[in-house]
């Protein structure tokens, strides 16, 4: 259903405003425009003059906020987003975000993009202190460590930064106190953070393309390492943690960004263009036409095309009303979603030689399936071009890239996948090649393509059934 | 629209299976039988060979369970269920029970009916060692405690008996750990909680009605103080905190518990019946008809005719399609449940000379509205009479009598009292017979009428809004 | 589930204003009151100044009239409302009502209660002349006769009269056309019709009860083969079919109505106590105790005990949170509503020869779970006393009495039906004294304990599958 | 929210199976991929051995077909879709469609695409000859003079060809009888309506894209005129009304159709692009890039970019999970459809002279928001291109193109018009090249465009309150 794509776990949102804003719906539309990095829950926390409320539930931005739980949210002055993307074994919905908390200090809200690489280490330490968990999810682990530290020292943002001592892994997270609202990235930098301004308060998103699409200004990312905080004294950034070596996500790049995103000063829809023009330069073929899988290889495909000269061209027609349902997640529903979710437009494809041009093959069934359809419609050959190196290495950082056997770089060679997806040939885009596309000087994560992680990780991700053992279970609606 | 009674706030169950039940599904059966204790919101929990599932929402039983969330739970050996009252002010999601917790032992599940006196004390002092909380529930404080007990002790029986030293107040529980049920009651016994077998299996509930529901036979109350533990070697008995003065609430046999629920070896109906024979003796009145406010004056209707030779007779006819409606909870749904909810037999009640009986006037507005019914038709006299003494004082004890503001019996005399609501005459239960009604030598809890409250209580329930700071809304449907 | 009873089959109400009412207000109030009468889908069509808007669906009235459905009503001065119950094979959402149409003279909205035994006769004759239909719902072919009639006559009010020639059958109707309301029983009043005011303004329902729950005045019941028309000009009475024998249901006394309606100046409450102590005269037995089958027997056992000297007491609790919940409608739900419906309350039982009363045996299944509850319970002997003979012949005139297969006193000997519920004894009702608790002087159908129709009727109801082809599937919400 | 386009107003589809097909499922994966013609209301008719059930609701296909409803339909021999598009006034849920009958030869289902110009004419004729009416639309028309010629000819194929006589107007219908699925197009062949073949079962659709889409083969679309017969005895052609020169609506072609269906042997995708370049012809102007308003007109931007040599590019990005929801229709939720639906790449327009293409233009609404979006981004000039000649008079044949107030082309000039939007400059597609996009020798509609209608049309639509007397309320699911 979701194409055989990698997925992105999360995205946040955060505005602090002075009253002149309506955060609740400043919020609820921002979240529109994040919910490609997470579409399974979505939430919203609301500090009314230190009284916090929180709305959040399974499904999409648009079915979890009606009227009626915009209205119960009411005004405020500080609100927080989230959207979050829940691999099938974790659809609990304890673990929707934002996490809301209280300690000694009064209260506390958490919405955060990424994962830790040492939560069970530092879970295990509070545990033996005393503390009880009831989600599985980073933001608990993070509210604990930073109420804590709000114990030791004066004031929440300084929390936050002592806090930082002791987080490992990629966190791009806002952090709502009664009046104060905190951006904070972790000194790797490994997923976007961003912020900017609407209507004059200071927001933070994910993505840049949040900020635009609710009307506001697009500023600046948050740094590696930075903590910036809104207050009734403004807005102050602290960088203590700041200056270590970034690791942003290529991938972000490739495929997880929004096109119409900025990230390090470089817009994500044609650093996809400039990864199409490279992958024309390293992987040439003879071609009628250059065609892109619908949607996220299309820019990909427009720079294929014009570094090559083939002229691009539409192939493959995808139903804009088949997708993620939740409310019928049913085994037909999610058959009638594959396969009517393309279509191949024939009269351009019989008797072509086709580029087809992908951001990236994890298991290679998708593939399998398209090349299929155009074999079918008449194609005379398909080679297939991939803007990104062979998945090899499972990510720690918040993506679902999870394990080896599931991707198809890991099981077979080249020869054997060419075969496999029935393409006449296929080429990736080689990691020197796929590095240039980011932004000039930013240093980049690219473990799942080589295995050379930038911090130290786990030998392995936890899998026994007594790991895991708290199942809150996805809240059904009256139809359960 | 609920016909102006104090609220219960809770209901709950326990089952121990070695594997012949179907553990969720006498669950679930039993929670209907104790609905009555609570209908804003509902939970059940298993464990599964140590995997903890847990499905709570808002709603009726037969709402929040249907066949998807019954599938989802699954089989297990151990589950727990509860049902909720909520009071409006409360509503919040992440109250709901069970409340099941991670630590460092592994995981537990509590499910609990009544309320802490020292909850708040509890959370200061594990806030200042750094804890944090995510609900405004009294089970997340019980399961802090045996958490933290259980990390100095043996087995998870000794810590919750450990925890008992911590917790004053009212409190029956049943908690579920991988491998084993336990019980426990506080030591005052302020609420009900029993045990029987359903199919040979070990079992606690609310009320024995629950039991007997689902085809089991109840064997006893569990003791003030008493912890049972169920696991492989069987069932056991811990009476280290019994021995104490028992102070069960009184009010549960006039009003909150089911006619058909036995406590301490005395049915409820006949109990209710025998508030109405002696209320005859105390308030004796001419008068040509006794009838009940329905449902729960009934009983007591028919022990007053008995007792009194005063015909018993049906007055007022009560629609039974309007109730509770989660769904629609709209003005005018409130206000239609209120004016169609009785209607009047105009030919039992015209010029006649009634002796209505209730169980409780707390507002008045009910006894009121009715009252006026009988006058519109035709009813010559009504004389009110009342099987409680009239409450004066807030309950601590987990109901929401909450605050003498809206109680009539704080702001009226007897005059004023029968003046407001209509009535010709009203006669309350005195004290000393209501206590009689009760199981022979059972210690009882009056304070509601008396201001004599068992154990110390806080000077005041909190009010301010910043000690309810975070505000779960209430999860609504799709149709939010 | 429905406890084995016969289910009535409609309910229906109207009302005319001239603007002092919120007519859709007191038609969805009225309706709650009406909800005994069908539980299966409801409507209300509403004359906005002769534009017709109409909103039905399955449900109860509280499901299906939330608070948008209301607003989309609207404001107007008449309107009409409809409950229904549908057998398990005709759920169609089509057959809901009121039915509304279009003809050549404007629109017509049509409520009806009751069964036209020459409904296929009808429906042949007119698709013969090309008419095509696309209902199930008898409401179709009396709103084809009306239109027709009206083609040759010169107001509604005649063409209804008109009508009535060609009808023959059980029909209490209300009918709205752009600016007037008209209410219509057929000449033997084999259903309740009735007429009242609420606040001024002239209303017609199935019963009295639904008048008095919205604070309106009961005036009289609508004679059989009576016509009576509001509209700006006043109410006015038209009685050119009346004057025959009339043959209203003896089964709404003892059964279909609720007890605080008034029908032909009898009480159906008293008319049950009567019923009760007619049959501890005809079925006197030596016991403890008399008590009955909750909620429709209860009347009755308080007959029989006040006639028999025997003392009323309580035996069974019923579960008043089970019910028919159209939301979860699944197999385990259906088991949970049996199994937990009802429990006996032991101590009232135990040891005692009981004489447990009810209204009505139809297959004997429910009387044989009540009898196995109660020996459980202890019970040394249980005496059944039924308030109406049995049941020996389907019924033609809107119940669903359909067929001798399933009537137990069809298949058994008053011995065998002994035996197989049981009982120690089976008393009926003899049908000289259940004629006897009806009004006075009113003519009565008992057809389906004698077998003797008022009115010829077909040989059968119609079984094959081809004469019942159009399935309009019942509709599902979102979650189906 | 829908972008201010012209709204087709429904999508049909059919098959016939002598058992090897699973009819409802095929009929419900077809309509996910009619989708785009209609997302108001759908519903499924089958037909197993001559029973005939329905299901049909507002919603989409995904939402209103869930398991239970597919479950309830059942398997069949023959299965009928529809989706249906409803202008806002007409939400009634009587309208859905198919729509099913029963008549004096036996059942009858009918689903179409498109308008009668006499249909009242039809309507008065038939009420004065006694029928009633229960529905707005012209299927419940159409069947009526169905069921007539039935009742005069020996079969229903033959009753489909004489009814046509009668009927003028638009019409592509399918229509099913017990054991007969028919096809019917009006002599002018207004709407699409094409044959394939899915499993080696005949099946019928509005659009080529629907049959491919589920894996079946194209044949040819159906003629104007045509009546295509599908029984035991296979499938068979009448062409009585054939032969008369073909009206086909042109702007099936340029907005209407899918990309990916093929009408009269053209691409409707290679249609558009040719529109695009020959608009480039027409319009030329110096510019840095072409880009095409989402997602109708990228396919024409390719063909302008083409023809002009300006490179083509990517300047709006749609947010993909922004749309029609059904379920969230409240005012916010509009506005949060408007707000977040596109945002603009900012990169890629900055300084940049831009070719805007999009297809149609009729209240200019979007127009303007989108050049507003892209002079905010710093676009240095914005010309407007469309590949439609402007509307300037309603449409009778089955879209919602209604009345002139709304049409820009009516109330402004060319130059009006440009300031209006805000663009630099406005070109549109001649009529003349317009037409030569269509496949070879069609005969066009472009009565839109011209005021020059193919049939005698009425002097204007009905709009008179009195004339729209029936609303048939939309359903609210559960929450309303």
């Amino acid at each position: 259903m979701n194409m055989d794509k990698p997925q992105e776990e999360c995205g946040v949102f955060g505005i602090y405003s002075a009253a002149q804003c309506d955060v609740v719906k400043e919020t609820f539309l921002a979240l529109h425009a994040l919910q490609h990095r997470g579409q399974e829950s979505c939430g919203i926390a609301v500090s009314d003059d230190g009284v916090f409320r929180v709305q959040k539930d399974h499904g999409l931005v648009s079915q979890v906020f009606g009227q009626r739980a915009l209205d119960a949210l009411g005004r405020g002055m500080i609100a927080l987003g989230h959207v979050r993307y829940a691999p099938g074994d974790e659809l609990e919905r304890a673990n929707d975000q934002p996490l809301v908390i209280r300690y000694a200090k009064g209260s506390l809200a958490v919405a955060m993009n990424g994962a830790l690489v040492n939560a069970y280490d530092i879970k295990n330490e509070l545990q033996t202190g005393g503390a009880i968990f009831q989600t599985n999810s980073n933001a608990e682990v993070v509210s604990y460590v930073i109420a804590r530290e709000r114990l030791k020292t004066g004031s929440i943002e300084d929390a936050v930064q002592n806090a930082m001592d002791h987080l490992q892994g990629a966190y791009s997270m806002v952090i709502m106190s009664p009046h104060k609202l905190i951006a904070a990235r972790d000194p790797h930098g490994f997923r976007p953070l961003c912020m900017g301004t609407v209507e004059g308060c200071p927001v933070f998103a994910s993505e840049s393309c949040a900020i635009e699409s609710i009307g506001g200004e697009f500023i600046r990312d948050i740094r590696p390492g930075e903590v910036v905080v809104c207050d009734e004294n403004g807005v102050r950034s602290f960088t203590k943690h700041c200056g270590g070596k970034s690791a942003f996500c290529l991938f972000e790049y490739i495929y997880f960004a929004r096109p119409d995103s900025v990230i390090e000063q470089t817009s994500v829809h044609f650093a996809r263009r400039r990864a199409g023009e490279l992958l024309a330069g390293e992987n040439p073929v003879a071609a009628d036409m250059v065609c892109g899988v619908p949607d996220s290889g299309l820019d990909a495909a427009l720079g294929y095309a014009a570094a090559s000269g083939i002229p691009y061209g539409v192939a493959l027609i995808k139903n804009k009303y088949v997708g993620r349902t939740f409310i019928q997640d049913t085994q037909l529903h999610r058959e009638a979603s594959v396969q009517v979710k393309l279509n191949v437009l024939k009269a351009a494809v019989a008797g072509k030689r086709i580029v087809l041009v992908d951001d990236s093959i994890v298991r290679g069934t998708t593939c399998r399936y398209i090349v299929g359809l155009l074999r079918k419609a008449g194609a005379k050959e398909i080679h297939l071009r991939v803007t990104a190196p062979p998945f090899r290495f499972p990510c720690f950082f918040g993506t679902d890239i999870r394990s080896k056997e599931h991707l198809i770089a890991c099981r077979m060679s080249r020869e054997e996948m060419t075969a496999s997806v029935g393409a006449d040939s296929i080429g990736f885009l080689s990691l020197e090649n796929a590095r240039r596309i980011a932004g000039n000087g930013v240093g980049l994560c690219d473990a799942c393509f080589t295995g050379q992680y930038p911090i130290p990780v786990p030998e392995k991700l936890p899998t026994s059934k007594y790991e895991q053992k708290i199942i809150q279970l996805e809240v059904a609606p009256r139809n359960n």
